[in-house]
C-alpha cells in the first residue's frame, strides 16, 4: 500500500521535482494518507469502545487505494471544497460501518498533511544530510587548502576552502536538525474542535486522540489546531531556512565555478542546446532555482495563519498547494545540492593561483574547521 | 494538435485548478508550445532564406506531440537543466534538417511560456469577464436596493447593493483590461542574445524574428529579453491584481453569506462531511483560497528578475513553476468567482431588515452605479 | 509649504533611503498631503456651493504645517486607527468652518497617498531616467566593444558591452514608462463611498469630486475605491518591476566588477573597516540591497487587496508602511544605480583579454544596439 | 546609556509602531548597540591579552552615545555601505587605542542586530504573554459559556467561548515559547571569518569570542555566520509565526464584534471622522494591520539567506530594514492585541441568543479548556 510514482504531467519535473519528495506528496500519496487517517481513526475508536472492532476492521478493509481513483476524488473535492468529502462519501458506499465518526473533513486533511510531511521529510532529510556529509568531507580534505576570501564579490584576504565547506556543512546540518525537531501532530476535533461525537464521553474522545496519534506515529496535540496554524507556520519556516541554507551553498558553487574563477567544477557538467561544449554546473543551478521558490511559499503559509473561528473560509484551502510545493521544491533543492557536492571537483592549484601575492595563514581557519567537524 | 486534458495526480485539483487554465498550462501544453516554437522558427528561417522550405516542412512534420512523451522530456530536462534540451535532442533523432538553428534553449522555453500564457488567458479572461458581467447584472437589478454599509466590519450608514456590485464589476473589468493590454512577445536571440547564427546576416536574423512573431501571433521585441524580465514581472503583477480583485469580491460574499448576516447565498451551497445540512458558500471560499496564493508567487517572479549576464543561473529556472501556478490559481479563482456570482441569490428583504432604523437614501449610490454601468 | 527634510532616526538611511524619495514620503510629507486634501476639498465644495468661499478660505488658512506636529498626529492616530482622525480633530479646534464635510478618514489618507506618490515619483523617475541615460551612453560608446557573453555564469560566446548596456537601458526605460502611465486618482466617497453628504445633491458631489481632482492634479475615479485596491496593486507591481530592472543591472555590475573579471569598476569604490584598500562597488551593492526588498512589499500590498465591504478591518492599515517603504527602497535603488552607472569605468582591454581565443563578431549585436538606441 | 525615545517622523506610528519595540530598534538603539559591541570587543581582547586593559578602558570611554550623532552615522554609512564604518571612523578620531581590532563591519552590525533583538524581544514577549494571560482569563471565566461554532463563516454546532479563548492563549504562548528558545549569538570573525587578527593566536581569538559573548549576554557560535544566515531565518520565521498567531485572534475578535454578531466589544471602541458614534474594535483592527505585514518580511529575510562567499553583495544589506520592521510590526501587533484582549467585553447572553435552537453540550469543550489551562 505505497504510493505509485508521481507521473505528473510536468515537463519541468526533472529540474524542479528531483529526488524522493515529489512521490511522497503526490495526489496518490495524499489519498493514501487520507485513507490511513480514516482506518486509524476507526481502530482508535474501537480501542475506546466507540465502535466495534469488527467495524474498525471492516473500515480498514475498504480504506485501500485500489477502491479509489485520484481523478474522481479531485473532481469530487469541488463539491464540498476539500478532498476528504469525496473520500468519505466513497467509503460510505463501500461499507455500512461508521466511517469518519465524529470527525470533520479538516481532521482528515490535516492529519494526512502530517503523514505526508513525515514521509516527505525522509528523502528530504536524507539528501540534506548527505549534502552536509559531502561538505564535511570537503572540509576535511581541504582543511589546509588556502582560497581567497571574497567579500562583496571582491578579493579580501585568504581563508581556507576547508572553512568554507565547514560553513556549508554546519548550516545544512542545522537546517536538518531544526526540521527533525518539529513535532508533527494528528488533527482530531470534529466539526468545531470540541471532540464531541468522536466517542461516547469526552474522556473517551481524548483516548481516541491519544491512540490515533500513537497508531500513526504522530504527536497528540493539547488542542485541536484547525485554525491555530502555528505548526504549519513553524514547518514552513524550517523548510524556508533549509532552502536558504541550500541556496547559499549552491550560489557559492556557481560563483566558484565561473570560467574566470574555475576553482570548482561539477562532476557532470551540462552542455546547452547551442553550445554542447559548455560545462554548466547544472546541479548547483537547479538547486538555486528550486531554493529560490521557497521564501514566498513560506509567506503564503504564514499569511494563511489568520484563520476565522473554527474553520477558515479560504485560508485553509490556500495552504494545500504551497505546502506541497514547498516540500517538493526544498526536497528537489536538497537532492540537487547533494549531487553537486558529492561530485564536486576542487582545483586547489587554481585556488592557490587565484590568491596572487596574498600570503595565506591557514591556522585560524583550520582551527575553526576542526571545531565545526568535531561538533558534527 | 491540442493538449490533452491535464490529468495530474492531484487530489486538490477540483478546488485549486478549476476552470480552463489548468489544461492550458499542463506539461503537454508546454511541450506542444515548445514544438510550435521549433516549427515556427524553421518556417521563419525558410522565409528568410536561412534554411530551405523543404527543411522547414520536414521540421514541422516531426514537431508533433505524437513523437514525444512528457515523462521522457521531464526526465531529460534534468540533463541540461531545462526541457528544451531533450526536445531538441529528440527532434534531431527524427530529422536531419537543421532544427533549432542558431537558437538557444531559452528562446524555446520563453516563447513557449508566452504561447502557453496566451492560451491560458483565454479561459481566464472569459471567466473574469463573465464574473464581471454577473456583477453588472446584480448592479443593474439592485440599483436601488438598500444595504447597510459596513466599515471596519461595523454598521456605518446605508449604501446600495447595486453600488457594491458595481464596484465588484469595475474592479474585475479593470483587472481584465490590464491583462489584455499586456504585450506577449516571442523570444529569439541565440546563445547570448545577439541573434548571430539565426540567419546569414543580422538583417536576415531580424527578419526571422519578425516572421516568427507574426507566425505565432506574438509581438516582436526590440531586444532579446533572456535576462530582461520586465515582461514576466508585469504579467505577474497583472495576474496578482486580478487575483486581488477576485479575492475582494469573494471575501465580501463570504461575509454577506454569514449566518448572522444572510444577505446572499450561493445557488449551490456545499455541506460538510460532518454537517451535511450546512450551506457553505463553497465557490466564494474556493475563490479566496485560490486568490490568496497569488501575491507570493508574484513576489517570486519579481525577485527572479535579478538575472545574471546573458542567462541566469537559477533565477530563470525559479520562474517556471510559480508562473504556471500563478496562471492556474488566478484562473481557478476566476472560475470559482464566476460560479459564485452567476448563481448568487440576493435577499433584499434581509438587507432591509439588517438596516434596522437607518434611513436609506439611495440616490447618490444609484447615480454612481449608473455611471459605472455606463462606463462598462 | 514643502516638507522639511526627513531626519528619521535611522542609522541605515545613507544606504537604504538614498535619493530624493525619502523626503517625499516622510511623516511631514504625509501630514502636508493630508492638509492639502482638506484644503482642496473645501475649495471644491465651495466651487459646488456646498460651503461658502469664505469657509473654504478659512479652512485653507488653517491647513498649514505650522499648526501641526507630526508626533502629536502620530500619537493621535492610535485613537481612531488612522492619522486623518487627529488631523481633522485638530483642524476643528482651529476653525468653525465645516472641515472634512461629508468625507471619511480614508478619503483623506488615500488621497494623501496619491499626492505623496506623485511627488515621490519625481525623484524616483528622474534617477531611473538618468540611470537609463547613463546606460545609453555606455551602449553608444561601447557599441563595438566585444565582451564575453556569459550564460549560467560560464563563458559562452562573445557579445558586445554595448548590447549589454542597451539591454540595461531598455529595461530601465520601460520600467519608468510603466510608472508614468499609471493613473493616480483622488479618493472621495464619504463614510461608505456613496458621496452622500459631500454636497447637497449627488450631481453636486460629483462636481466636487471632479474639481478636487483637478485642483490636486490627480485623476477623478469612476467610483470611490476605498476597498477596490487595484490602483494600489498596479502601482506596487510597477514599482516591483522597476526594482527588478534595477537589481538586474546592479547584479551584472557586481559580477563584472569581481576581482577575477575586472571589466568594470565604480568611480567611487568603497573600502572596508578592516581592508581600506578594497574597491567595493558600493553603489551597485546598495542598489541590490534596496531592490531586493521590493518583491515582498509588493506581495503585502497585493495580499491587502482583499478588503472587507466598504472599509477594511486591517488590510487597509497594512498598506501604509509597505507602500511608503516600497517607494523609498525603489527610489533608493534607482539613486544608487544612477551613481553606479554614471561613474562606471569600463575596461575594454580587459574585456578583450577575457575573451581568450574567442573570435568576436560584433555586427549583429551592434545592429540590435542601434535599434534599441533609436527606439529610445 | 539607554536609547532615547524613537521620535521618528512617521504619522502612522501610533497605529503601526505601538508598544515598546519601536524604541528598541530605533536608530539610536542600533547606534548604542554598535558602540556596545566595540567596547565589549575591546574588553574581551584585553582579557585575552590582545590589547591592554588601559586601552580597553579608553575605548569604553569613547563608546558613548554622547559622542555620536545618528544623522552623521546615517550619512556616513553611504560611504562604505554600512553604519559600522562611520562609527569606527569616528571612534578613531576619539582615541588612539586599537578600536575594532581584527574585526570587520559585519561583526559589529550583526552583533548589534542581536543586541537590538534581545532588547526588542523583552517588550514584545511581555505583550505577547500578557495577551495570552488575558486569553487565559477569558478561558477560565467562560469555561462553560456556550457560543456557536462557526466553520467557513457559517453556523456549525456549539462550542464554548472558553475553548475558543484557550486556543488563542495556547497559540500565543507557543509563539512566545518559540521566540524564547531562539539562540542569539554574537558575530565575530574578522574580514573573511577566520578570526585571524582578532588576537595573537587562534586560541586567543576563540577566547575573545567566548568572552565577548559572555559580556554581551549572547551565545558564542561555533563558526562566524557572516553568510550563514540560518539564525536570521529562524528568527524571522518565529516572528512570522507570532504575527500569524496574533492575527488569528484579532481576526476572530473583529468577526465576533461585527454589528450582526455583537458577542464581544472592545473596552475602548474608536469612532470615525464621519461617524463618531461608531464603536470600532480599533485595537484588534490595528493588530491585524500590523500582523499582516509580517509574512512578506519573513520572505525577504529568507530570500536574503543566499549570500555570496564571505560577505554578501546586497543580500546582507537587504536584511536591515525588513528585520527592524518585522520586530516593530510584530511587537506593535502584540501590544494592540494585549489591549484588545485585556479590555474585551464578552456578551455571554448574546452568545446564547445567537445559538438559536442549537443545544449546547459544553462538557467536551470544557475538558479541553481545562487541559489547555493546566498546561499553561
Amino acid at each position: 500500500m505505497r504510493p505509485s510514482s508521481s507521473s505528473s504531467d510536468d515537463v519541468f519535473a526533472g529540474v524542479l521535482s528531483r529526488g524522493g519528495v515529489a512521490e511522497q506528496v503526490s495526489g496518490t500519496a495524499w489519498l493514501l494518507a487520507l485513507l490511513e487517517f480514516e482506518a486509524a481513526l476507526a481502530r482508535a475508536q474501537a480501542h475506546a469502545g466507540a465502535i466495534t472492532v469488527e467495524q474498525a476492521n471492516e473500515i480498514a478493509t475498504v480504506c485501500r487505494l485500489e477502491h479509489f481513483d485520484v481523478g474522481q476524488i479531485a473532481a469530487g473535492s469541488a463539491e464540498i471544497g476539500n478532498p476528504a468529502g469525496p473520500v468519505v462519501a466513497r467509503l460510505k458506499t463501500l461499507t455500512d460501518a461508521p466511517v469518519h465518526k465524529g470527525a470533520t473533513s479538516q481532521d482528515a486533511v490535516d492529519t494526512a498533511a502530517m503523514i505526508v510531511t513525515k514521509r516527505a521529510l525522509v528523502p528530504l532529510l536524507h539528501d540534506l544530510r548527505q549534502a552536509a556529509a559531502a561538505a564535511a568531507a570537503l572540509a576535511q580534505t581541504h582543511r589546509d587548502t588556502p582560497i581567497m576570501g571574497r567579500t562583496l564579490l571582491q578579493h579580501a584576504v585568504p581563508t581556507t576552502f576547508g572553512l568554507k565547506a565547514a560553513g556549508w556543512m554546519s548550516s545544512l546540518d542545522e537546517a536538518a536538525d531544526a526540521l527533525v525537531r518539529l513535532p508533527l501532530a494528528v488533527q482530531l476535533g470534529g466539526p468545531v474542535g470540541t471532540l464531541a461525537g468522536v466517542a461516547d464521553t469526552p474522556q473517551d474522545a481524548l483516548a481516541v486522540l491519544t491512540h490515533l496519534a500513537r497508531d500513526l506515529g504522530l504527536d497528540a496535540p493539547h488542542l485541536p489546531w484547525h485554525t491555530l496554524r502555528g505548526r504549519i507556520g513553524e514547518l514552513a519556516g524550517a523548510l524556508g531556512v533549509a532552502a536558504g541554507a541550500i541556496g547559499k551553498v549552491a550560489r557559492d558553487i556557481t560563483l566558484l565555478a565561473q570560467t574566470e574563477v574555475a576553482e570548482v567544477r561539477e562532476a557532470r557538467g551540462g552542455g546547452s542546446t547551442s553550445m554542447p561544449h559548455k560545462h554548466n554546473p547544472v546541479a548547483a543551478i537547479s538547486a538555486l532555482g528550486c531554493a529560490q521558490q521557497a521564501p514566498a511559499l513560506v509567506a503564503t503559509l504564514l499569511a494563511a495563519m489568520v484563520q476565522e473561528h473554527e474553520r477558515a473560509a479560504g485560508a485553509w484551502h490556500s495552504e494545500w498547494r504551497p505546502f506541497t510545493t514547498l516540500l517538493t521544491t526544498t526536497g528537489s533543492a536538497a537532492s540537487w545540492l547533494r549531487e553537486s557536492l558529492e561530485g564536486l571537483e576542487v582545483d586547489a592549484d587554481r585556488m592557490r593561483t587565484n590568491l596572487g601575492d596574498a600570503e595565506p595563514d591557514t591556522g585560524a581557519a583550520a582551527l575553526l574547521t576542526d571545531r565545526a567537524l568535531e561538533n558534527r
